[in-house]
């Protein structure tokens, strides 16, 4: 950019993260910092659009560093999918003088920016937040880590009642295309199976786990199932299960948008500090079109090219310590 | 009782709720301070039926009071509901020299022990155990308190997501005959509304609460629904209200049996000791066929007949605090 | 009081206690819901003497039932004490046509507005709102139920790590007059010995009974101190007992200020909301002079001269089921 | 090594750290899986000494992962320092048929292994469990993640409490060595500044940074201080400034040992979990005298030299955000 950066704007979009608002902070103190001006955009694109815009400084951020959800809001828009949309958007930017932008969310927030990226060339970064770690750019995402530890205390309560009664449990997490918090929720819960998209294991696979469980004297057990199985959802697979045998006392639990909130673990709020200082200062350096990520504890960043659309694997590894551990 | 009573047998039966084991643990210890012998019944009735029955020793309960579930672990019997069932479950008694029997659990656990009572004259007392406040004869049970907190820790967590995208969410909790749980987390969580088993709520009722946000700038509300919801489940509300207006963003959460489980609080853990020193006291001073409860404070004892099968009935105020609050 | 109440001032004083906020938002909705308007006074008496008043509307107070510490902020005033002080604030509520007070706090402020009282007749409402659990005239007052949590969630942590040592742990807990933390988390957390302000246990006695964990195979060992122990504080009994013998591996935590802080329980929220609607429905019904309190769950009013400087008993039961249980 | 390892003894020594239970059931279901005998030897070096050693098969570590402390429980031995602790222990090892060992500890536990090795060429696997993040070889040690959000849970609660009264609280977490845990939780807990054993901020440095609180709206601060300061513990800091200034109303809290306890996070047992599986499948591999360690997500290996009483050293990239965030 030739233009030197002066005033930020940053806002939050898509299904909200625990860690957005350490994230924010960090955005807004650190333009402080560096000198720059700093507002916020409501309800992300809409806000955008609508001109619901208002100054950030770093008395503005105090004390929401430890709060879940975003207090820029956050909201999906049909608007901005329209050139006229963000025809409006990129006007409000004009008026308020706004140089650069910052945008927390996912894959869907960024394919929005991206498409106006090109069209407007607005110096814009983005930072990874959601609970999925469904990215690829970055070994973690603002959020997961603090979504699966939510995951996990349930599973903990459960797994009391689970061995009060002797019974099999089917406990579905978030993760539509992903299985990441299933699959380490489920190691960490000590899971019997962990059904996740990304796998092959069929429903006779899963029925022959638990029905080992018959022969020993392991008479609980527990499933965990990402909400984007493929072999069905909790509920169907207990159902399944429930036609094939009458052995099991079965009961399904969906953990549902708890997964969502709570306040942030200290991993989420040191990474969400972490991208929101590596946001303005790659934009000072002239990173532009990219997404701040962490790869083996450093800052990185990636064009949004090869971000976007793509998928952030599971590892093959966890699979294989699931399996061991769960004899 | 004219017999002196030497060895006692406590068993949990029902579902299992936060604070069974620091019952468990009272009673084990009682027994040890009046030098009466004391051994677990597994699984209910069930273990009572099979005679899986072992001593229990002030050490044996050491570091069990801060754990979820029950250790002797608890089962449905159908078996116990037939008198062969019941004569086995006596001969294992006898076998055992078990002089007296204390009962943790809900409802369900009182009928089969009244009639094990009526039957055999065995000493009992009855503790209540169940997350749902149901039981007439204690202004509390053992578990309802920490349930109702992990309900609320549950709302504020949703409530983050809410907040977030201003929306509406119906949250689920436990309570099929009772609304204590939804009331009470209902205040907690800051709920615009809350539907219970007891009350005459229409849906158009609730409908126009929801409505009246509309005109208000509360744009995200929480309703609270008692499992036993008469004007229609989580799922079957947030249907109706969707057909009705597409202002709202509805989700839906059922906490389910995450309620049951977790370490309990103090309270349940203070609850559970008392009543437990109270139940061994009580066999002492020659108490029998009666349910152990705290009613203001104090512990008192209520004939079997007086308790079993009555309904705590939700207090009127807790429901008029509900209303002012939601303003 | 003749005089109509039109508008209702309302403020925090004293040391924080969880459910503050859970207070101030069920006096500012019940005076909406009244049609009384309600402002907020900042930091006590000194937000009073310098006239730092703000409405407090139905929406003002949204979203802060949740969390801890207090909103209208807290602070102990020197010039209060004085005449002058008195009189300043005197002027400002007069300013700002309040017409009756809501005083959150515990005894330090009721003995500031008593003197107040008597000097102005400022129709006024106390609230008791402290953790120590040390007025009498209620059952509880509000952050009891969350810091004795909080004290018992720290003590099940420390007990974790004193059984993987065999080790011996001294844990202070607050009350520097009242018991009432120590003696519930002493039960709760399955303590060895509780030592209380109110208690005449000497450290002979105290050490009599760790001694008989020697012989037993009880092998580590808490023991929750008050604050106001009158043997010596948690450091002084430790170095106390290492004097004495080198049998023990001590350690000793004294948790401090955490205990104030963090999100109240379903309980404190409650009862913060029933309080709050009962203060201004008393103002309302001419009650005048009182503090709110719980007893045997009904709300009541007790005259200032019948609460200020009393303190609440510690009940001798409870002190009788922490011995019998910790055998 | 050219015997096959049939039997493996796995045990837990120094400062327990939560995930400990987690690295003890991978060790001995890893074991199982591959159809090796595992044996689990109590508190250490002393058990070793004492011949305290019983099975340990996939069942025996059911229930344990959630837990914090140690199974196995841990203590200090001074036997094991001479020659003749260390024979008596080989003996015993040699009367089980123990072929390879698993130790879970830290820098003392290696300390002590690598002695044995050298003497007995016993093979043998260190698992790094300490809160501290102290060891070099590995990017986590299990136990620091649980520890760091224990201590910012902490901090979170105090906030309330400082933010409530215009306070500065210096609070003390653990870090003799290192000061790992203070800068994370400084980071995620909004500190006004760090005191590390690292670094070699002066008082007048961090005099000046709460100096420059006076001038701006930030009336409440919170200083993380790492137990191994080297410009003094969080007492004396706090009594430094109140000899320089009385403008500050400052508190002091210690955290202490509740750091050591309570559940693990997902990312400590799934950690723990990976390095037990390491340990044993390295073992089969014929790696013999390393510590397993975790590298950018990845399982190595490093020799008992290359760790043993090495430092682990602090990132200056969080230092360097802790202050711009802090502004």
């Amino acid at each position: 950019m030739s233009n030197k950066i002066l005033k930020v704007g940053v806002f939050t979009s898509g299904g909200d993260a625990p860690g957005m608002n350490a994230a924010i902070r960090a955005v807004a103190r650190s333009c402080a910092y560096y000198k720059l001006e700093c507002v916020g955009i409501m309800r992300g694109y809409e806000g955008m659009i609508e001109g619901d815009i208002a100054p950030l400084d770093a008395r503005a951020v105090g004390n929401i560093l430890q709060r879940g959800g975003t207090v820029l809001k956050s909201a999906r828009s049909k608007e901005f999918r329209t050139p006229e949309g963000r025809k409006k958007a990129h006007d409000h930017l004009k008026k308020h003088n706004i140089d650069a932008l910052v945008a927390i969310g996912g894959d869907g927030t960024f394919t929005g920016l991206h498409k106006f990226y090109e069209e407007y060339q607005v110096p814009s970064i983005l930072i990874p937040g959601t609970i999925d770690n469904d990215l690829t750019g970055t070994d973690y995402t603002i959020g997961y880590d603090t979504a699966t530890n939510t995951a996990v205390e349930a599973i903990d309560k459960i797994r009391d009642t689970a061995m009060s009664h002797n019974r099999l449990f089917f406990i579905e997490v978030m993760g539509r295309h992903s299985g990441y918090i299933a699959i380490h929720a489920g190691i960490a819960g000590g899971a019997a199976s962990v059904v996740i998209p990304e796998e092959t294991m069929s429903f006779e696979d899963l029925y022959k786990i638990l029905g080992e469980g018959e022969d020993t004297s392991k008479k609980s057990n527990l499933v965990v199932v990402a909400e984007g199985s493929k072999i069905g959802d909790a509920h169907a697979l207990a159902k399944k299960v429930a036609e094939r045998s009458s052995y099991f006392d079965i009961k399904v639990t969906v953990l549902g948008h708890l997964q969502r909130g709570g306040s942030p673990t200290y991993f989420d709020r040191v990474l969400a500090s972490r991208m929101g200082v590596a946001a303005i200062e790659g934009l000072l350096n002239g990173e532009n079109g990219v997404m701040v990520g962490i790869k083996d504890n450093n800052m990185v960043y990636s064009s949004f090219e090869s971000v976007i659309g793509k998928h952030h694997e599971i590892d093959a590894e966890s699979m294989r310590i699931a399996k061991i551990l769960s004899i």
